[in-house]
Protein backbone atom coordinates (compact mmCIF):
# COMPACT_ATOMS: atom_id res chain seq x y z
CA UNK A 1 0.00 0.00 0.00
CA UNK A 2 1.34 3.73 -0.35
CA UNK A 3 0.56 6.67 1.59
CA UNK A 4 -1.85 9.01 0.36
CA UNK A 5 -1.66 12.54 1.67
CA UNK A 6 -3.88 15.45 1.32
CA UNK A 7 -1.60 18.89 2.29
CA UNK A 8 -1.99 22.85 2.12
CA UNK A 9 0.24 25.35 1.25
CA UNK A 10 1.29 29.14 1.86
CA UNK A 11 3.51 28.61 -2.14
CA UNK A 12 4.75 32.07 -1.31
CA UNK A 13 8.61 31.07 -0.16
CA UNK A 14 8.46 27.99 -2.60
CA UNK A 15 9.68 27.52 -6.31
CA UNK A 16 6.60 25.78 -7.04
CA UNK A 17 5.78 22.31 -6.05
CA UNK A 18 8.42 20.27 -7.98
CA UNK A 19 11.73 19.34 -7.16
CA UNK A 20 14.32 21.42 -9.01
CA UNK A 21 18.35 22.13 -8.13
CA UNK A 22 18.77 25.04 -5.80
CA UNK A 23 15.86 26.41 -5.35
CA UNK A 24 13.24 25.86 -2.36
CA UNK A 25 10.45 23.75 -2.88
CA UNK A 26 7.11 21.58 -2.02
CA UNK A 27 8.16 18.36 -2.91
CA UNK A 28 11.82 18.75 -1.47
CA UNK A 29 10.23 19.88 1.87
CA UNK A 30 7.53 16.83 2.12
CA UNK A 31 10.18 14.48 1.04
CA UNK A 32 12.69 15.69 3.67
CA UNK A 33 9.41 15.25 6.44
CA UNK A 34 8.48 11.58 5.30
CA UNK A 35 12.02 10.09 4.96
CA UNK A 36 12.65 11.62 9.07
CA UNK A 37 9.42 10.10 9.97
CA UNK A 38 10.02 6.70 8.18
CA UNK A 39 13.58 6.58 8.97
CA UNK A 40 14.16 5.64 5.18
CA UNK A 41 14.55 6.95 1.75
CA UNK A 42 11.04 7.59 0.28
CA UNK A 43 9.81 8.79 -3.37
CA UNK A 44 6.89 11.32 -2.98
CA UNK A 45 4.61 11.62 -5.92
CA UNK A 46 2.34 15.13 -6.58
CA UNK A 47 -1.50 15.10 -8.20
CA UNK A 48 0.03 18.61 -9.99
CA UNK A 49 3.46 20.51 -10.74
CA UNK A 50 2.32 23.99 -9.20
CA UNK A 51 4.15 26.98 -10.27
CA UNK A 52 5.94 29.34 -7.78
CA UNK A 53 3.87 30.99 -5.56
CA UNK A 54 0.92 29.12 -6.29
CA UNK A 55 -0.87 27.84 -2.90
CA UNK A 56 -2.78 24.96 -2.58
CA UNK A 57 -5.93 24.30 0.10
CA UNK A 58 -5.76 20.39 -1.23
CA UNK A 59 -2.79 19.21 -2.70
CA UNK A 60 -2.81 15.07 -2.92
CA UNK A 61 0.52 13.17 -3.03
CA UNK A 62 1.49 9.76 -1.92
CA UNK A 63 4.38 8.06 -0.88
CA UNK A 64 6.21 5.16 -1.06
CA UNK A 65 9.63 3.99 -0.18
CA UNK A 66 12.30 5.12 -2.47
CA UNK A 67 12.78 2.20 -5.15
CA UNK A 68 9.62 0.31 -4.11
CA UNK A 69 5.70 0.81 -5.12
CA UNK A 70 4.51 0.70 -1.39
CA UNK A 71 5.73 1.85 2.07
CA UNK A 72 5.51 0.01 5.66
CA UNK A 73 5.11 1.33 9.20
CA UNK A 74 3.83 0.65 12.40
CA UNK A 75 3.01 4.52 13.42
CA UNK A 76 -1.29 4.34 12.55
CA UNK A 77 -2.45 6.29 9.87
CA UNK A 78 -4.38 8.87 11.53
CA UNK A 79 -1.03 9.68 13.39
CA UNK A 80 0.63 10.73 10.47
CA UNK A 81 -0.91 14.25 9.76
CA UNK A 82 0.60 15.31 13.23
CA UNK A 83 3.74 13.28 13.07
CA UNK A 84 4.86 14.96 9.69
CA UNK A 85 2.94 18.84 10.38
CA UNK A 86 6.05 18.70 13.24
CA UNK A 87 8.29 18.14 10.98
CA UNK A 88 7.22 20.57 8.21
CA UNK A 89 7.51 24.37 8.37
CA UNK A 90 4.20 26.65 9.00
CA UNK A 91 3.93 27.25 5.48
CA UNK A 92 2.72 23.41 4.58
CA UNK A 93 0.79 21.23 6.45
CA UNK A 94 -0.90 17.72 5.92
CA UNK A 95 -4.22 17.46 7.23
CA UNK A 96 -5.56 13.99 5.77
CA UNK A 97 -3.53 10.45 5.28
CA UNK A 98 -4.83 7.29 4.30
CA UNK A 99 -3.61 3.65 2.81
CA UNK A 100 -4.49 3.48 -1.24
CA UNK A 101 -3.55 0.46 -3.41
CA UNK A 102 0.26 0.37 -5.10
CA UNK A 103 -1.55 0.93 -8.73
CA UNK A 104 -3.11 4.06 -7.57
CA UNK A 105 -1.20 7.09 -9.17
CA UNK A 106 -1.44 10.73 -7.67
CA UNK A 107 -1.28 12.02 -10.96
CA UNK A 108 -2.62 9.55 -13.25
CA UNK A 109 -5.43 8.77 -11.21
CA UNK A 110 -7.09 12.10 -11.22
CA UNK A 111 -10.06 12.59 -13.11
CA UNK A 112 -10.66 16.38 -12.13
CA UNK A 113 -8.96 19.19 -10.46
CA UNK A 114 -10.73 22.51 -9.32
CA UNK A 115 -8.46 25.54 -9.01
CA UNK A 116 -9.92 28.86 -7.40
CA UNK A 117 -8.03 32.36 -8.26
CA UNK A 118 -8.69 35.08 -6.10
CA UNK A 119 -8.58 39.39 -6.80
CA UNK A 120 -9.01 41.78 -3.94
CA UNK A 121 -10.90 44.09 -5.87
CA UNK A 122 -10.21 46.85 -2.98
CA UNK A 123 -9.16 50.59 -4.21
CA UNK A 124 -6.09 50.09 -1.82
CA UNK A 125 -3.69 47.70 -1.27
CA UNK A 126 -4.29 45.27 1.38
CA UNK A 127 -1.80 44.21 3.94
CA UNK A 128 -3.90 41.07 4.47
CA UNK A 129 -3.98 39.56 0.89
CA UNK A 130 -0.13 40.53 0.03
CA UNK A 131 0.94 37.67 -2.07
CA UNK A 132 -2.34 35.65 -1.46
CA UNK A 133 -4.78 37.52 -4.06
CA UNK A 134 -4.00 39.96 -7.13
CA UNK A 135 -4.49 43.26 -6.15
CA UNK A 136 -7.07 44.52 -9.14
CA UNK A 137 -8.09 48.02 -7.56
CA UNK A 138 -10.58 49.53 -10.58
CA UNK A 139 -13.92 48.73 -9.05
CA UNK A 140 -15.74 45.99 -10.97
CA UNK A 141 -19.75 45.88 -10.51
CA UNK A 142 -22.31 43.03 -10.19
CA UNK A 143 -22.88 43.86 -13.57
CA UNK A 144 -19.33 43.27 -14.54
CA UNK A 145 -19.40 39.81 -12.27
CA UNK A 146 -22.62 39.17 -14.99
CA UNK A 147 -20.55 39.76 -18.17
CA UNK A 148 -17.49 37.45 -16.21
CA UNK A 149 -19.90 34.58 -15.87
CA UNK A 150 -21.15 35.00 -19.55
CA UNK A 151 -17.91 34.77 -20.71
CA UNK A 152 -17.29 31.71 -18.29
CA UNK A 153 -20.30 29.35 -19.62
CA UNK A 154 -18.58 29.55 -23.14
CA UNK A 155 -14.92 28.18 -21.47
CA UNK A 156 -17.23 25.07 -20.32
CA UNK A 157 -16.94 22.02 -22.24
CA UNK A 158 -14.76 20.22 -24.36
CA UNK A 159 -12.44 22.53 -26.75
CA UNK A 160 -8.87 22.55 -27.84
CA UNK A 161 -7.51 24.83 -25.51
CA UNK A 162 -4.17 26.21 -27.32
CA UNK A 163 -5.49 29.69 -26.78
CA UNK A 164 -4.96 29.43 -23.32
CA UNK A 165 -1.45 27.59 -22.86
CA UNK A 166 2.07 29.29 -22.50
CA UNK A 167 3.50 30.01 -25.44
CA UNK A 168 6.52 27.74 -26.16
CA UNK A 169 4.72 24.60 -24.57
CA UNK A 170 5.87 21.33 -25.89
CA UNK A 171 1.89 19.65 -24.85
CA UNK A 172 0.22 18.35 -28.35
CA UNK A 173 -3.22 17.03 -27.64
CA UNK A 174 -4.44 20.80 -25.99
CA UNK A 175 -7.92 19.54 -25.82
CA UNK A 176 -9.10 19.42 -22.05
CA UNK A 177 -12.88 19.20 -20.83
CA UNK A 178 -13.86 22.27 -18.35
CA UNK A 179 -16.66 21.17 -16.19
CA UNK A 180 -17.60 24.17 -14.30
CA UNK A 181 -16.24 28.17 -14.45
CA UNK A 182 -18.05 30.58 -12.34
CA UNK A 183 -16.96 33.73 -10.84
CA UNK A 184 -18.56 35.32 -7.97
CA UNK A 185 -17.54 38.61 -5.66
CA UNK A 186 -18.15 38.94 -1.62
CA UNK A 187 -17.40 42.24 -0.47
CA UNK A 188 -13.90 43.34 -2.16
CA UNK A 189 -13.33 40.01 -3.09
CA UNK A 190 -13.65 38.37 -6.78
CA UNK A 191 -13.32 34.36 -7.00
CA UNK A 192 -13.36 32.53 -9.95
CA UNK A 193 -13.21 28.87 -9.69
CA UNK A 194 -12.59 26.39 -12.63
CA UNK A 195 -12.84 22.63 -12.75
CA UNK A 196 -11.56 20.30 -15.50
CA UNK A 197 -10.20 17.36 -16.34
CA UNK A 198 -7.04 18.56 -17.14
CA UNK A 199 -5.37 21.87 -17.34
CA UNK A 200 -2.31 22.87 -19.85
CA UNK A 201 0.58 25.21 -18.90
CA UNK A 202 -0.56 28.27 -17.32
CA UNK A 203 -4.62 27.54 -18.35
CA UNK A 204 -6.01 28.58 -15.64
CA UNK A 205 -4.41 32.20 -15.46
CA UNK A 206 -4.74 33.09 -19.23
CA UNK A 207 -8.44 32.45 -18.98
CA UNK A 208 -8.80 34.58 -15.56
CA UNK A 209 -7.21 37.13 -17.67
CA UNK A 210 -9.62 36.41 -20.02
CA UNK A 211 -12.23 36.63 -18.08
CA UNK A 212 -11.08 40.05 -16.38
CA UNK A 213 -10.92 41.82 -20.17
CA UNK A 214 -14.64 40.51 -20.13
CA UNK A 215 -15.09 42.56 -17.52
CA UNK A 216 -13.71 45.74 -18.56
CA UNK A 217 -15.40 45.19 -21.86
CA UNK A 218 -12.24 44.90 -24.23
CA UNK A 219 -13.42 41.55 -24.61
CA UNK A 220 -16.64 41.02 -25.45
CA UNK A 221 -18.23 37.46 -23.50
CA UNK A 222 -19.21 36.63 -27.18
CA UNK A 223 -15.32 36.65 -28.40
CA UNK A 224 -14.76 33.46 -26.34
CA UNK A 225 -15.72 30.88 -29.16
CA UNK A 226 -13.70 33.19 -31.51
CA UNK A 227 -10.55 33.16 -29.13
CA UNK A 228 -11.09 29.21 -28.51
CA UNK A 229 -11.24 28.71 -32.58
CA UNK A 230 -8.16 30.64 -32.68
CA UNK A 231 -6.11 28.43 -31.00
CA UNK A 232 -3.58 31.38 -30.54
CA UNK A 233 -2.31 32.46 -27.84
CA UNK A 234 -2.27 36.10 -28.92
CA UNK A 235 -6.06 36.28 -29.01
CA UNK A 236 -6.49 35.66 -25.43
CA UNK A 237 -6.19 37.84 -22.56
CA UNK A 238 -3.15 38.40 -19.74
CA UNK A 239 -1.57 35.47 -17.88
CA UNK A 240 -2.68 36.79 -13.89
CA UNK A 241 0.07 36.76 -11.34
CA UNK A 242 0.47 33.05 -9.79
CA UNK A 243 0.19 34.31 -6.07
CA UNK A 244 -3.57 34.75 -6.78
CA UNK A 245 -3.84 31.12 -8.01
CA UNK A 246 -5.13 28.29 -5.50
CA UNK A 247 -5.48 24.45 -6.38
CA UNK A 248 -8.74 23.50 -4.00
CA UNK A 249 -9.74 19.93 -4.96
CA UNK A 250 -8.28 16.95 -6.53
CA UNK A 251 -10.94 13.82 -7.88
CA UNK A 252 -9.82 10.93 -8.38
CA UNK A 253 -11.73 7.64 -9.80
CA UNK A 254 -13.85 5.72 -7.65
CA UNK B 1 -6.14 71.46 10.38
CA UNK B 2 -5.04 67.82 11.45
CA UNK B 3 -4.52 65.20 8.86
CA UNK B 4 -6.78 61.99 9.84
CA UNK B 5 -5.69 58.77 8.80
CA UNK B 6 -7.35 55.53 8.85
CA UNK B 7 -4.91 52.66 8.39
CA UNK B 8 -4.62 48.61 8.54
CA UNK B 9 -1.64 46.59 9.27
CA UNK B 10 -0.49 43.11 9.40
CA UNK B 11 1.47 43.73 12.87
CA UNK B 12 3.60 40.46 12.44
CA UNK B 13 6.68 42.17 12.22
CA UNK B 14 6.29 44.83 14.61
CA UNK B 15 6.80 45.50 18.10
CA UNK B 16 3.39 47.20 18.61
CA UNK B 17 2.31 50.45 17.47
CA UNK B 18 4.08 52.62 19.49
CA UNK B 19 8.28 54.41 18.69
CA UNK B 20 10.54 52.05 20.87
CA UNK B 21 14.38 52.28 20.54
CA UNK B 22 15.83 49.47 18.49
CA UNK B 23 12.89 47.55 17.49
CA UNK B 24 10.45 48.14 14.19
CA UNK B 25 7.11 50.19 15.36
CA UNK B 26 4.09 50.64 13.01
CA UNK B 27 4.41 54.40 14.20
CA UNK B 28 7.95 54.56 13.21
CA UNK B 29 7.31 53.40 9.72
CA UNK B 30 3.85 55.92 8.95
CA UNK B 31 6.26 58.69 10.60
CA UNK B 32 9.05 57.96 8.03
CA UNK B 33 6.48 58.12 4.85
CA UNK B 34 4.65 60.90 5.98
CA UNK B 35 7.90 63.17 6.60
CA UNK B 36 8.85 61.37 3.13
CA UNK B 37 5.67 62.61 1.72
CA UNK B 38 5.27 66.55 3.08
CA UNK B 39 8.90 66.99 2.79
CA UNK B 40 9.57 68.18 6.73
CA UNK B 41 9.18 66.70 10.49
CA UNK B 42 5.84 65.07 11.30
CA UNK B 43 4.54 63.97 14.84
CA UNK B 44 1.98 60.99 14.14
CA UNK B 45 -0.65 60.16 16.97
CA UNK B 46 -2.25 57.25 16.64
CA UNK B 47 -5.95 56.03 18.84
CA UNK B 48 -4.29 53.34 20.68
CA UNK B 49 -0.83 51.57 21.33
CA UNK B 50 -1.30 47.95 20.31
CA UNK B 51 1.09 45.04 21.36
CA UNK B 52 3.97 43.41 18.95
CA UNK B 53 2.13 40.99 16.97
CA UNK B 54 -1.52 42.86 17.31
CA UNK B 55 -3.42 43.37 13.78
CA UNK B 56 -5.13 46.43 12.86
CA UNK B 57 -8.54 46.83 10.30
CA UNK B 58 -8.70 49.99 11.38
CA UNK B 59 -6.53 51.76 13.25
CA UNK B 60 -6.63 55.66 13.21
CA UNK B 61 -3.84 58.43 13.63
CA UNK B 62 -3.53 62.06 13.00
CA UNK B 63 -0.25 63.82 11.42
CA UNK B 64 0.46 67.52 12.43
CA UNK B 65 3.94 69.13 11.49
CA UNK B 66 6.50 68.36 14.65
CA UNK B 67 5.82 71.10 17.03
CA UNK B 68 2.79 72.55 15.92
CA UNK B 69 -0.72 71.66 15.88
CA UNK B 70 -1.49 71.61 11.85
CA UNK B 71 -0.26 70.75 8.80
CA UNK B 72 0.17 72.30 5.39
CA UNK B 73 0.21 70.44 1.87
CA UNK B 74 -0.90 71.11 -1.52
CA UNK B 75 -1.64 67.56 -2.02
CA UNK B 76 -5.15 67.16 -2.69
CA UNK B 77 -6.65 64.79 0.28
CA UNK B 78 -7.99 62.05 -1.83
CA UNK B 79 -4.65 61.57 -2.86
CA UNK B 80 -2.77 61.32 0.13
CA UNK B 81 -3.55 57.47 1.07
CA UNK B 82 -2.04 56.59 -2.52
CA UNK B 83 0.82 59.32 -1.82
CA UNK B 84 1.67 57.31 1.41
CA UNK B 85 1.15 53.72 0.02
CA UNK B 86 3.92 54.29 -2.21
CA UNK B 87 5.79 55.56 0.66
CA UNK B 88 4.76 52.09 3.09
CA UNK B 89 5.90 48.66 3.13
CA UNK B 90 3.45 45.53 2.00
CA UNK B 91 1.85 45.01 5.63
CA UNK B 92 0.88 48.89 6.35
CA UNK B 93 -1.35 50.57 4.21
CA UNK B 94 -3.81 54.00 4.89
CA UNK B 95 -7.51 53.51 3.32
CA UNK B 96 -9.02 56.52 4.25
CA UNK B 97 -7.67 60.38 4.47
CA UNK B 98 -9.96 63.51 6.24
CA UNK B 99 -8.95 67.00 7.48
CA UNK B 100 -9.89 67.56 11.41
CA UNK B 101 -9.61 70.31 13.92
CA UNK B 102 -6.82 70.98 15.41
CA UNK B 103 -8.52 69.95 18.96
CA UNK B 104 -9.47 66.71 17.63
CA UNK B 105 -7.20 63.97 19.27
CA UNK B 106 -6.94 60.06 17.65
CA UNK B 107 -6.45 58.83 21.24
CA UNK B 108 -8.57 61.22 23.61
CA UNK B 109 -11.47 62.02 21.17
CA UNK B 110 -12.10 58.27 20.76
CA UNK B 111 -15.73 57.11 22.44
CA UNK B 112 -15.58 53.63 21.73
CA UNK B 113 -13.09 50.78 19.80
CA UNK B 114 -13.64 47.31 19.46
CA UNK B 115 -11.44 44.39 18.74
CA UNK B 116 -12.00 41.11 17.01
CA UNK B 117 -10.37 37.90 18.35
CA UNK B 118 -9.52 35.59 15.77
CA UNK B 119 -9.37 31.76 16.56
CA UNK B 120 -8.65 28.82 14.43
CA UNK B 121 -10.43 25.68 15.38
CA UNK B 122 -9.08 23.30 12.55
CA UNK B 123 -7.92 20.04 13.91
CA UNK B 124 -4.31 20.80 12.16
CA UNK B 125 -2.46 23.49 11.40
CA UNK B 126 -3.09 25.97 8.96
CA UNK B 127 -0.93 27.62 6.98
CA UNK B 128 -2.86 30.69 6.01
CA UNK B 129 -3.74 31.78 9.47
CA UNK B 130 -0.30 31.27 11.02
CA UNK B 131 0.29 34.35 12.96
CA UNK B 132 -3.34 35.40 11.70
CA UNK B 133 -5.42 33.40 14.36
CA UNK B 134 -4.66 32.00 17.67
CA UNK B 135 -4.56 27.74 16.56
CA UNK B 136 -6.74 26.13 19.12
CA UNK B 137 -6.98 22.56 17.75
CA UNK B 138 -9.73 20.79 20.16
CA UNK B 139 -13.63 21.12 18.79
CA UNK B 140 -15.62 23.55 19.59
CA UNK B 141 -19.10 22.77 19.49
CA UNK B 142 -22.34 25.35 18.59
CA UNK B 143 -23.36 24.51 22.44
CA UNK B 144 -19.53 25.56 23.04
CA UNK B 145 -20.24 28.69 21.83
CA UNK B 146 -23.80 29.24 23.17
CA UNK B 147 -22.11 28.40 26.32
CA UNK B 148 -19.21 31.39 25.58
CA UNK B 149 -22.20 33.59 24.62
CA UNK B 150 -24.03 33.28 27.94
CA UNK B 151 -20.31 34.43 29.36
CA UNK B 152 -20.08 37.35 27.32
CA UNK B 153 -23.45 38.88 28.05
CA UNK B 154 -22.19 38.87 31.44
CA UNK B 155 -18.97 40.78 30.47
CA UNK B 156 -20.90 43.65 29.40
CA UNK B 157 -22.11 46.72 31.05
CA UNK B 158 -20.05 49.40 33.58
CA UNK B 159 -17.40 47.15 35.86
CA UNK B 160 -14.24 47.32 37.36
CA UNK B 161 -12.49 44.86 35.10
CA UNK B 162 -9.09 44.78 37.69
CA UNK B 163 -9.34 41.17 37.44
CA UNK B 164 -8.93 41.22 33.38
CA UNK B 165 -6.24 43.42 33.66
CA UNK B 166 -2.22 42.17 33.56
CA UNK B 167 -1.09 42.17 36.44
CA UNK B 168 1.65 44.76 37.37
CA UNK B 169 -0.31 47.90 35.36
CA UNK B 170 -0.21 51.18 36.89
CA UNK B 171 -4.08 52.04 35.93
CA UNK B 172 -6.14 53.07 39.21
CA UNK B 173 -9.26 53.58 37.64
CA UNK B 174 -10.25 50.51 36.00
CA UNK B 175 -13.89 51.11 35.79
CA UNK B 176 -14.76 50.32 31.55
CA UNK B 177 -18.22 49.91 29.69
CA UNK B 178 -18.11 47.13 27.71
CA UNK B 179 -20.83 48.02 24.87
CA UNK B 180 -20.98 44.77 23.29
CA UNK B 181 -18.94 41.10 23.54
CA UNK B 182 -20.06 38.76 21.33
CA UNK B 183 -18.51 35.16 20.03
CA UNK B 184 -19.18 33.50 16.45
CA UNK B 185 -18.40 30.46 14.56
CA UNK B 186 -17.68 30.35 10.69
CA UNK B 187 -16.62 27.01 9.98
CA UNK B 188 -13.04 26.49 11.45
CA UNK B 189 -12.73 30.14 12.40
CA UNK B 190 -14.52 31.94 15.68
CA UNK B 191 -14.12 35.35 16.27
CA UNK B 192 -14.88 36.98 19.38
CA UNK B 193 -16.06 40.93 18.98
CA UNK B 194 -15.60 43.37 22.23
CA UNK B 195 -16.71 47.00 21.78
CA UNK B 196 -15.72 49.65 25.00
CA UNK B 197 -14.99 52.95 26.03
CA UNK B 198 -11.55 51.95 26.46
CA UNK B 199 -9.27 48.70 27.53
CA UNK B 200 -7.10 48.35 29.92
CA UNK B 201 -3.84 46.42 29.50
CA UNK B 202 -4.39 42.71 27.87
CA UNK B 203 -7.90 43.12 28.71
CA UNK B 204 -9.41 41.63 25.53
CA UNK B 205 -6.67 39.12 25.52
CA UNK B 206 -7.84 38.26 29.09
CA UNK B 207 -11.32 38.31 28.16
CA UNK B 208 -10.98 36.06 25.30
CA UNK B 209 -8.65 33.40 27.49
CA UNK B 210 -11.73 33.25 29.70
CA UNK B 211 -14.69 32.80 27.37
CA UNK B 212 -12.50 29.63 26.26
CA UNK B 213 -12.32 28.27 29.25
CA UNK B 214 -16.85 29.01 29.59
CA UNK B 215 -16.26 26.83 26.20
CA UNK B 216 -13.93 24.38 28.14
CA UNK B 217 -16.56 23.84 30.80
CA UNK B 218 -13.71 25.11 33.08
CA UNK B 219 -15.53 27.85 34.34
CA UNK B 220 -19.14 27.74 34.07
CA UNK B 221 -20.40 30.97 32.54
CA UNK B 222 -22.55 32.00 36.01
CA UNK B 223 -18.85 32.59 37.56
CA UNK B 224 -18.04 35.76 35.45
CA UNK B 225 -19.85 38.24 38.28
CA UNK B 226 -17.67 36.47 40.38
CA UNK B 227 -14.89 36.77 38.86
CA UNK B 228 -15.52 40.36 37.97
CA UNK B 229 -16.20 41.05 42.39
CA UNK B 230 -13.06 39.10 42.63
CA UNK B 231 -11.12 41.97 41.18
CA UNK B 232 -8.32 39.52 40.96
CA UNK B 233 -6.49 38.69 38.36
CA UNK B 234 -5.85 35.12 38.78
CA UNK B 235 -9.53 34.15 39.04
CA UNK B 236 -9.95 35.00 35.51
CA UNK B 237 -8.45 32.98 32.37
CA UNK B 238 -4.87 33.14 30.93
CA UNK B 239 -4.03 35.97 28.29
CA UNK B 240 -4.39 34.61 24.81
CA UNK B 241 -1.65 35.73 22.22
CA UNK B 242 -1.09 39.02 20.17
CA UNK B 243 -1.37 37.54 17.03
CA UNK B 244 -4.81 36.26 16.97
CA UNK B 245 -6.26 40.14 17.80
CA UNK B 246 -7.13 42.81 15.58
CA UNK B 247 -8.05 46.08 15.64
CA UNK B 248 -11.36 46.56 13.72
CA UNK B 249 -13.54 49.96 14.63
CA UNK B 250 -13.23 53.43 16.87
CA UNK B 251 -15.59 55.74 17.18
CA UNK B 252 -15.12 59.48 17.55
CA UNK B 253 -17.32 61.98 18.99
CA UNK B 254 -19.64 63.29 16.23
Amino acid sequence: MKLFLKIKYDGTAYAGYQVQNNAPTVQKVLNDAVCDLFGYECDVTGCSRTDAGVHALCFCATVQKHGESSLETTIPCERIPYALNIRLPDDIAVFYSSWVNDDFHARYSVISKTYEYRINNSRFKDPFTVNKAYHYPKPISDSDITLMNEAAKLICGKHDFSAFMASGSSVTDAVRTVHNCDVRKSGDEIIIRISADGFLYNMVRIICGTLLEAAKGSIRSESINQIIDSKDRKCAGATLPAHGLYLVDVKYKD
